[in-house]
């Protein structure tokens, strides 16, 4: 997720403005879908707006690899940011608050309030670590599921995301065709790439190598955080353009006197060591690990044709790819709307021309404000 | 640099057959661009072919940053492997060793030979690790044409690079235009971009965080071995094309029952996790956090129009862009013709058609072969 939101002008209408979050207890076991079982879990989430009395106005935001259930508002006046998409909801923006009931919620497996491999295990007392069941993408849809059904909602209007959130959208598509009328996917592909995978993979050697993850048994607060701090610095440079990191940064130096070494000379690598740094104190090393192994794990096709997997859904899509993104470029975007078109689907593919790469979906674009608008509305 | 060479048909011509490095040491100071002196130094490098009487036939080969002077040809018949560039150099290849003398050298800072932080400082009998001196990609080539004019050779017929490589044949054009005739840049940059700079940062922090490194004072044959490996495999990616990585690999999974939860399970996973693995086995981690800062820090231009740095230039270039190389894109490369066009010089750029990545200099080709053998002959 990009931390240079701060550049992009306001967005028209107005924000949510204070929130809070709420936490679920489901006193129930969830069975995951590659074998595993935890006999209870926890959903962090907030919503935003009302529901209506046809409880028939709900959206869904599914958040994206590093983000999480805190999507628009602040917790206090004072909060330095906003909501991880806060440009996209409230009053008059295109989730608009007057019209939708919005919901966000921290995925299974994750380390924002959600149970995952950080949450204390109820059958022992002990932390999950790597005791935590194998997680797929159809893990955290079906979580949400749990969660959408417990605010006594059948159906969505919408479900909406970007990157790993945008699949999560496909996923409801096919999986609960009846609990879903509209889907939003930006910036995702409806199958891991390889070269998606090499990127994680590099993430998680940084991390498994890492002294500090004691096989994954490592106490709370602490952990490998070198070796998770690479992987977000990694993470974070496959997320912008090169143009966007050139026109940012170019080869501006930090200019501190007596620096050693290896210190950080050029301000890109300041701004990536901070990225780095900062990640560490929200996000826990075993989650990015179950995560980024569910995101390579994703794949709808499998070995049919994509069209055969939409074949379950009557939701209708609309799938927006970014001229700028390189891990998912917009021809993977296109595939999913061919295969949906293919399948007899109602489907329709937008591409807006931004240069901020993959976070390209997370920043304020006429265009894409007005497409989704659109879209949710129509 | 690629493994993957084998996949592709043998080239025209033959081999280089059985060679041999050979080292000269220099036993006078070597002062360094930023400051810093070594008081002697060694240099390894290999020939191919034979000078001829005028001394004027003589073709220096740039290696890029994970290559050596290793260029052709193999030292044992039961070699697995031949120098990284054997289709390009040979009786009848491009570089023709009928015609040329061809020169492969280690760089300055590098560890297959050459005095860099991994050598004895003769001063203090202790590795030099990090009060090696801070290194620029200018002190290479110095080093490089102390080396050619310690073979009695004034003028080097052609200098030919790819990445570093041909960055270093850019600044032998520069800085010692009575010393070369033509200059072969392939697949590089006039100064490094910043995500070219936030890639080399990331594989940094990766060693530099690494307990082993031990503040870049650990002893020979130890090190930050893990943390060298997770560089490694970053930067492989990068020398790769999504395309490249899809066909190859695609999703194949690894066929091992009964592996760990975060043991390799994509094929991908595997090769990187290889590629790491042999990595450190040939290269010392001090010298990739100097050869990378190197890289960082060139910049042809600095503040001034890029053609007022080619001003001294007499040699002819030849500049080779590759569609699929998003390293340093085809723009990138075009933009080093342009501004040596502009500077009134004799120049020429050339767009290789190859889904490889960056690494597709080192494949062959026979457009690329083409393309340079007629401009090393012409």
């Amino acid at each position: 997720m990009s931390d240079d939101v701060s550049s992009v002008a306001a967005p028209e209408g107005g924000g949510v403005g204070l929130v809070q979050f709420e936490d679920r207890f489901f006193d129930e076991p969830f069975d995951f879908e590659l074998g595993g079982r935890v006999p209870s879990f926890s959903v962090r989430f907030e919503t935003y707006g009302r529901l209506d009395s046809c409880r028939s106005n709900a959206v869904l935001v599914c958040h994206a690899l590093s983000g999480d259930h805190h999507v628009a508002g602040r917790y206090a006046s004072d909060d330095r940011k906003a909501g991880w998409w806060d440009s996209m909801v409230g009053p008059g923006r295109p989730l608009d608050t007057d019209r939708f009931f919005v919901i966000g919620m921290n995925c299974l497996g994750g380390c924002r309030g959600t149970t995952g491999p950080g949450s204390t295990n109820p059958s022992t007392g002990n932390i999950y670590g790597v005791d935590f069941p194998q997680l797929t993408m159809r893990d955290m849809v079906r979580a949400q599921h749990r969660l959408v059904r417990s605010l006594g909602i059948e159906r969505l209007h919408a479900v909406i995301g970007g990157s790993m959130g945008g699949m999560q959208g496909l996923l409801w598509a096919v999986d609960f065709p009846d609990a879903v009328g509209r889907v939003v996917a930006l910036a995702c592909a409806a199958r891991q790439n390889a070269q998606a995978v090499a990127f994680n993979e590099v993430g998680r050697c940084a991390i498994l190598h890492d002294p500090e993850w004691h096989g994954g048994r490592y106490a709370r607060g602490r952990g490998p955080r070198a070796g998770l701090a690479v992987a977000r610095m990694l993470a974070h440079v496959t997320y912008k353009s090169q143009e966007r990191l050139e026109g940012r940064f170019g080869r501006a130096r930090v200019g501190v006197a007596g620096a050693g070494l290896f210190d950080a000379e050029f301000e890109v690598e300041r701004y990536l060591r901070h990225q780095g740094h900062s990640f560490v104190e929200r996000f826990d090393a075993n989650s990015y690990l179950y995560i980024t192994r569910a995101l390579d794990r994703f794949d709808l096709s499998g070995t049919a044709p994509l069209e055969v997997a939409f074949a379950p859904m009557s939701a209708r899509a609309l799938v927006v790819g970014f001229s700028s993104d390189w891990l998912y470029p917009p021809a993977q975007n296109r595939e999913i709307v061919k295969a949906m078109l293919a399948a007899g689907k109602n489907a329709v593919y937008d591409e807006v021309d931004m240069n901020a790469g993959h976070d390209s979906f997370l920043l304020p674009s006429v265009e894409l404000h007005r497409s989704i608008r659109e879209f949710l509305e129509g």
